[in-house]
């Protein structure tokens, strides 16, 4: 960067700032734990130094390059994450440097038409796009090797970094007296699970519900369907070490499938008078959502989708199967407008007794045992595990 | 009928009466028009006198026997249809000799979970079942050859005769004063159209709308979308002479696909910045189903399914569209809770101005020329033939 190129940062409050980062450099490979230059915020930029970031499985595949569109390196990976505003770029009003911050992955510019529909979080500028690595200011990227070559941005986020710039749409300012170990997890899977049972399936107090799949979005699931007061709390999942801590969080019944003679939707149907009123799919897997549609109570049963699905697979209902009164929809970032309500759920979680959000919390390491992070999660050990920046 | 089993008709005000009804023998056989015998109504059925009676195509493929499980004949099929109760069996209160009523296929018990729930209009006695054709008092049929063999029933209703017997929870009465020619077509086709507008998608002023096949079921959208005030209704038929009818009835644009060189979501897509907030797929057809899908908007398009769909061919929708807050739902009788709200809808219909509901009686006939009905909707030249008995 040129001197001139550095006066046109005017608003931001440094230069470019050497750190630390984990840099994927190719699918499924050991991270380069390596200094990196991270360049000052642009318009409407923040840069953020980041203090605890966690791994879901959308690092996780991505790392693996699952998805060949998604193979762009080098890149700095990570998503759900918690830290301290350095410096904000020009135009910044809502957020200031030593401000307790959360990145999101799926952002709210409250300008476009999404964003001023009550009906949608999703953006126009940045809903979710695994494809995009590339900063909307200028197309460049803000992360560079020390020898000045670009390294990719990821789901508008890239936290696996001592310092990370990202759109001040997608960084969501929180109560400073929030516990930033346990609020990291609304970044996203506490957030996804916790949104989709009060904000998309608005579940009622005394609902039935069945949650397939108890990782931590399936937890968090639980977790908000207890805290709306849901009378029956099902989860379900092959792993049957997974039932004392979905009990833990407030689940009533638990069904390992490998254990039955019937079919899942039949067992479920039998023990609820015909079926939830609410199921969630945590699974990614279509066979299960399948077993989740018909799970539901006919009449008013809501399926909410939430795995990821990535198989050519078309959904597996027929058409006529809807006019047995059941939706199905699915919920990104829990339905919620991470901006506008993410400060007022941390504020509430802050109040609520007994939620347990540290049950979340398997494990910690240091930021340069990422390595080790990813291995609990592949051989599913972790629900999440902290890394310390 | 010997004297002891009459003695246990007690309540009903009569004896069987002789009558003329349209009997289908065999799948596409023309109808054979016949003195049959029809028993008096037992405890909670009622006899009606119908005097109106049209013909959908629920009508015409179980005429035409395209589904194998309904093949059963002789079978009197019609459920659209209007009339005066004749008398009532033991136990009907709400109904009584010489009031007017409507028939529905989807009845109301009023005291099952279904009934007794505001989120669903399904009854667990008197759901749509067009395999079922006994009655519910004791498996028999109340229909009979002159020499005795029973006749099946159909979808509850059985309209095609000039006396039937129904189930009290699948007879509407309606005031008196409402002019029963056009209100016969709440019996099926305008409940199902208007009210999938104004219950399930429930539309708001303003809404933009897409209406996929402008049959009697579409043109209906087509007037429920107006009624609440949409900005914009976009009819879709292959058939350029339905183009009229829809403007008549409120349409404000027409679109044939065969007219267009991209994509019939992307034309509506183009035309709607961004997507209609709700479509009807009112054609039956699972590739007309996905362009409905796909042509409403991002974040909160909603597609209500009311076609049927006779295909094994699951729904043409990736999993992972469901994170773009597009939802489909299905609607049966539009949603409506038969007993309770058509005699509401009857009277709001009786009250509106520049309805037009005539539009959709486009041919009337005595009812010993239904065959002729038959041919008029097989080659899509009638909406709605009556029938007078």
């Amino acid at each position: 960067m040129d001197a001139k190129e550095e006066a046109n940062y005017g608003h931001a409050a440094g230069n470019e700032i050497t750190c630390t980062a984990a840099v994927a450099w190719g699918p499924g490979q050991a991270f380069s734990i390596q200094q990196i230059r991270v360049l000052p915020p642009q318009k409407l930029e923040v840069r953020i130094k980041i203090l605890l970031t966690s791994i879901c499985h959308t690092d996780l595949s991505a790392w693996q390059g699952q998805n060949e569109s998604q193979r762009m390196y080098p890149r700095i990976l990570g998503h759900e994450a918690s830290g301290v505003v350095e410096s904000v770029g020009e135009g910044v009003e809502d957020i200031e440097e030593g401000d307790h911050v959360l990145t999101i992955f799926n952002g709210e510019c409250g300008e476009c038409t999404y964003c001023k529909s009550k009906t949608t979080n999703l953006c126009a500028k940045f809903r979710v796009d695994p494809l995009r690595s590339l900063m909307r200011n200028d197309g460049k990227t803000r992360f560079l090797t020390q020898d000045g070559k670009p390294i990719y941005h990821f789901l508008n986020t890239s936290t696996f970094s001592e310092y990370t710039v990202m759109d001040s749409a997608c960084v969501v300012k929180i109560n400073p007296k929030a516990p930033l170990n346990t609020m990291t997890l609304l970044s996203c899977c506490l957030s996804t699970g916790f949104g989709s049972v009060v904000n998309t399936a608005n579940i009622h107090q005394g609902s039935t519900v069945a949650v397939f799949g108890l990782g931590a979005v399936g937890l968090a699931v639980i977790l908000g369907a207890k805290a709306r007061g849901a009378s029956t709390i099902i989860g379900i999942d092959i792993n049957d070490d997974k039932r004392i801590k979905g009990e833990t969080l407030g689940m009533t019944h638990f069904i390992n499938p490998r254990d039955l003679k019937t079919s899942l939707n039949e067992k479920i149907r039998a023990m609820t008078k015909g079926g939830v009123d609410f199921s969630f799919e945590c699974a990614g897997n279509l066979d299960v959502l399948r077993e989740a549609f018909l799970s539901t109570h006919d009449g008013w049963g809501l399926t909410v989708l939430l795995g990821i699905h990535s198989t050519p697979r078309m959904l597996p209902l027929h058409p006529m199967e809807l006019f047995d009164g059941r939706t199905i929809t699915g919920s990104v970032f829990g339905g919620l407008k991470g901006k506008t309500q993410l400060p007022l759920l941390v504020n509430q979680f802050m109040n609520m007794e007994g939620l347990k959000l540290e049950e979340f919390i398997t494990h910690e390491l240091p930021f340069n045992k990422i390595d080790q992070a990813f291995e609990l999660l592949i051989h599913g050990k972790s629900l999440r595990c902290l890394l310390h920046l």
